[in-house]
């Protein structure tokens, strides 16, 4: 058993939440003055716990066992979105130092280490999971030059002012990194409805967004019989009713789909919309029901501009793929959680995680506890201590089973 | 026969089209020292055609036949909206200064004369149709000082600066004034569409506007299971497809209806909508039709209400009761237009016009003649020059039927 100390991961969780600390919550955007201390202030954590630790040059802090030529890599991120919560990635991270320092100080570590990583940028400050793409090498130069975050501030320049700009950047390696553990909050409400305290993470739902522009004319809305206009906002309501008409037939267990924004020009109560702008995006664990969904909104969308004299037309503006996570990992997941008494289901993560991109070069596994109302991104984010704290001692396990101090 | 002269009366429509043109067409916004300028030239383009000519407190220019003691009311507005067409309200007070001027010259007027007015603000800049409604005593002055443009400059101020603050306002006479006769272009595209000269017009439509809100609560679009959400815009797509579906049973043939905005917050293609608001604008010539309409919208947004968890509210925010035109007027207008040899038909009036205010003071009449492809309100507004003149023909017919010129 690796011996935790849950006040010492409490205590670290909150003096992390002091750098930019707002009430309950924290804005810590990537980069940002808040952000480079906390980052030097977890190196010095990490060192602190045996890892020789550096921050490279997209900001990931990366620490490793050393004298080990294996290791469990263990990581989120520290990032926050504005006005965000104290858990969210950081808790991940620091459950991984935690680990990593119990280690030490019992000397369990034989061949298998420990190594923990806070990825940059996870929130989309610049570029959304800048550090754990960078870590793939899935990050180019172009793309770090084309960068800007809503400011206007190019990521070339917020890295130079962190002093991160020209060091080298550390990569993900198939013979050291035996498996990738991500803990994260669950950042939705089905812990809490299902009563379960450990969520084990199937896979990263893909991600696909379409754009649905519709074309007509601008008329006066008195003066204009109904069967002569070419009104793009009807058009609007008729064809997001039948794509969601059409969704709820097909629909998998894990579908989820958000017409998050739609608008019309002009926008005026007496003059026909000329213009309407719908968004949709939509969620799935499986390619075959993302393409499913895509389909019926290309029909729909082909039906309303065939049948009117409003012009119809689809842009995909988004698509990512679903990442599924390593079966054997989750599987010495739940047996922990059984074994230390805490109930526990499989599930899919809808929100994009670092863990994503390591799927493709190392077994990885995800790992959720409850938040509380199923609140996240915001600054009443929580959960509860005693949840927080079985987590810890879940993946510890998980880390002693893999490592083979548990048998 | 009233000696009418076309040449005179499209000169006259030029030169009123200087005042603040823009290319095609002209800003000739309330009060502007364009729109003070025009009055000034029609009043005295009225002195000249042999009326006594004064601009009254609220900017109405009001032109009186002299030593009558009845009179035929000609007139509409010549205010315009931002980049609107020269013709609009323009021609109908260009019609009334013409037949005015060819009595004069013919001698031809004997008990009953022409007075012509140019109501003030019919566009709304300030108050819309100000002239009109403070004409039939419908405006406070606490409704002028009250009233400011989008500038917000207030009316109070723009009538000082054009000088017409403290004057007189001059009313409605029902001694004096034995009809009020408007002419307009149409506005829209049914007579070109029925290939008709001349519309005569059986009602003004009323007007309402009803705003939905939809209450809902924001949550991430991909971690919130679709049945735990409380999206509001789904309930508005849903509310608004049953609204229309059910006006589409209920319509009458002058129903018409819009839903020129509908917004959705927080408007982020992976956040539900907590908030979601939709404008139902609608108008018929009878009030029992807007009345169904209006209970329609209430049931729909009812049954969205009860089924779900987004709290949908209705908020009534604007009505016009329809104004219904004198019957004996619009055959006079028929008959007058069937021995120049003019199609046309009876139709209602589905925009807003200063003679919605009179019908309740003087038997009141409007004729339409044809927009080109149905357009106003923009540079593009036209009519032939060939119906423009047939327009002052009938008009001018009419004039003399009513006062026994013409028998």
């Amino acid at each position: 058993m690796i011996p935790i100390q849950g006040a010492r991961l409490l205590s670290n969780i909150n003096t992390l939440a002091q750098f930019g600390k707002q009430g309950t919550g924290v804005t810590r955007l990537s980069f940002s003055r808040e952000d480079v201390d906390a980052r030097n202030w977890l190196s010095q954590l990490m060192n602190d716990a045996g890892l020789k630790c550096a921050i490279d040059g997209v900001g990931n802090v990366y620490g490793q066992s050393p004298n080990c030529s294996q290791a469990i890599l263990l990581g989120s991120h520290t990032d926050t979105v504005p006005l965000g919560g104290r858990l969210d990635g950081a808790m991940g991270v620091l459950y991984g130092i935690e680990i990593a320092q119990a280690l030490t100080e019992s000397g369990l570590i034989k061949d298998i280490g420990i190594d923990v990583i806070s990825f940059a940028d996870e929130e989309s400050t610049f570029i959304g999971t800048l550090g754990s793409r960078s870590f793939v090498r899935m990050i180019s130069p172009e793309d770090i030059a084309a960068a800007h975050n809503l400011d206007g501030t190019s990521l070339s320049s917020a890295l130079s002012i962190a002093g991160y700009a020209g060091r080298p950047t550390v990569h993900v390696d198939a013979d050291r990194h035996i498996a990738y553990l991500e803990a994260h909050i669950e950042q939705g409400p089905r812990l809490e409805a299902n009563s379960k305290r450990i969520g084990i993470v199937t896979s990263i739902v893909g991600i696909r967004r379409i754009e649905v522009l519709f074309n007509g004319q601008a008329d006066h809305a008195g003066t204009t019989p109904m069967a002569m206009r070419k009104d793009a906002g009807m058009a609007l309501i008729r064809c997001a009713n039948r794509i969601v008409d059409g969704f709820e037939v097909i629909r998998t267990t894990d579908s989820v789909w958000n017409l998050g924004h739609m608008s019309v020009q002009p926008g005026a109560g007496n003059v026909v919309p000329s213009e309407a702008k719908l968004l949709i995006e939509f969620r799935d664990s499986q390619t075959s029901a993302l393409d499913h969904m895509e389909r019926i909104i290309h029909k729909c969308a082909y039906e309303i501009d065939a049948s009117g004299p409003v012009l119809v037309q689809t842009k995909r503006i988004m698509a990512l793929e679903p990442a599924h996570m390593n079966a054997e990992l989750g599987k010495i997941i739940e047996k922990c959680a059984k074994e230390l008494g805490a109930t526990s289901m499989h599930m899919p993560s809808g929100a994009g995680h670092d863990a994503q991109h390591l799927t493709d070069h190392v077994p990885t596994a995800m790992m959720f506890i409850p938040s509380i109302d199923g609140r996240s991104h915001d600054t009443s984010e929580n959960s509860d201590d005693s949840d927080i704290l079985l987590g810890l001692e879940v993946l510890a396990k998980t880390v002693a089973k893999i490592s083979s101090i548990d048998n």
